[in-house]
């Protein structure tokens, strides 16, 4: 990318400095620049040498980069965009990598001023840990980056913004932001929370015996809770029909129990079982499974 | 294990199939005895040298032992203990791993005749794989085992069989069935119901956006469905009211989210969170996750 001069990446957490890592891995010549609120988070970013020059000032951060990218959690992206609008230069492009996407175009095209470009992202990448500490130059490696647009994106801003993160490693699908909130609603959002309520149903005493396959269902719910209380706000209405929709499954099943009905139990557990080998053999075609 | 002559495994898929590799490496001098009841399978059992003899001749495959564990789906343990009562040997001990452990116990009280012991095991361990070919020698190390006892289990018995599975690698837990079913409903059977559920109520077109954390959420799904369409059926009281408790967390949650209640939210994920690491530190205390 030969006219990408500078990148400023907001907020140093796992995903922000797996960013600063990768492109200096990926790109060089680029500057990066990574802003973080907190002292200690500057000190290790350093240590860690993930960007050229770290800064607790936002909008100096900004102020002479080609692509910005909001890398901290959403609900603070509103008065993020609202202190950096002055500061950005004309033709900046800038996104984010929340994990819904309605709410950052809404706020975008409300605060964000008309000689800047919004687009929203959305890597598919990251883990339960958090912290600059978990960063990983490879951590983009086949993952899906969803790439969000509404009639009102400019179509080059997309088509860099698409660039940027094929760059790093990314394959590409993109969609409006409302597909992608429905959509991440039910293969992201609503296993959190099943993943929750399966942890706080069962009795402390009881966790001990614990095997692997309650281990696995469960590893998203260690996620950290301030992060994710911002998601399910933010996805509020896919997320309460997604659970609607989940409950009525439950239902079907334990009704199938009740009635000892073993062919109408197997049907259910087989249909599963069906779905997830499709799903399993396309992640593995895509090789984002290895 | 010195009065440990022979051992009959019953079932050669991914749990026997792993017994039998367990104790060639474990047990020097233990004549191995494996049945099968397809052709297919013994055949890969002796290709794959994980007995010292493989049968399909199930009654020959217990006479001489002096434990015969079933490794075979539940609902066959009937018709296999009525099957084998006859040619067990006298001081025979019986054992099976099976996932519940009510109606193992209820059947063998019934069919076994009064010369031979029964006790209860279940060791927490497999994946969602299943055949003879992805059977592995060190599946048990470190596992955990349940074993399961009644007033009327012979003592000596219950201890050869700690014994054993101690000499497989396990750490031992004795406790009734009934309470050994209460508990595993909701840390292993439960999480079934809830990661098929998740997958059957998701759209098979959104399903290739999923992540890692969907992944994990929904493996144990991938389980073979016969297996447990068995252990619902068998376990269905138990399940039942758990399927309630899940709702009623789930039904919380999702109130919190209708009602915007930031704090409330915070408060579940939060729960969740800490419980889920107060799990993760006792596993890796006890060495059971490495």
């Amino acid at each position: 990318m030969k006219d990408l001069k500078q990148i400023t990446v907001i907020g140093l957490g796992l995903l922000g400095g797996s960013i600063t890592s990768t492109v200096l891995r990926c790109f060089s010549g680029v500057k990066v620049v990574g802003y973080a609120h907190r002292p200690s988070t500057r000190e290790k970013a350093r240590e860690l040498m993930i960007t050229d020059e770290v800064t607790g000032n936002l909008k100096k951060s900004v102020a002479d980069s080609d692509i910005v990218i909001l890398a901290s959690p959403i609900y603070i992206f509103k008065s993020i965009f609202a202190e950096i609008a002055e500061s950005l230069k004309a033709g900046c492009i800038v996104t984010d990598v929340g994990s819904t996407k309605m709410l950052p175009h809404k706020w975008a095209q409300k605060y964000l001023p008309g000689h800047v470009h919004y687009v929203g992202s959305h890597p598919i990448a990251g883990s339960e840990q958090r912290g600059v500490e978990y960063s990983r130059d490879d951590m983009f490696d086949r993952a899906m980056c969803i790439i969000t647009s509404t009639s009102k994106t400019n179509s080059a801003a997309a088509l860099k913004i698409e660039k940027f993160w094929r760059g790093l490693g990314c394959h590409i699908s993109r969609m409006s932001p409302a597909v992608h909130d429905r959509i991440f609603a039910n293969v992201s959002h609503l296993p959190h929370m099943m993943a929750a309520s399966l942890i706080n149903a069962a009795k402390t005493d009881e966790l001990k015996f614990a095997g692997k396959g309650f281990i696995d269902t469960s590893r998203v719910a260690s996620g950290p809770a301030n992060i994710w209380t911002d998601i399910l706000l933010a996805n509020d209405r896919n997320l309460i029909k997604g659970i609607d929709r989940v409950i009525k499954e439950l239902s079907k099943l334990s009704q199938a129990v009740k009635d000892r009905d073993r062919k109408r139990i197997h049907a259910l557990l087989e249909k599963a079982r069906n779905k997830r080998a499709e799903l399993i053999n396309y992640k593995i075609e895509k090789k984002e499974l290895l």
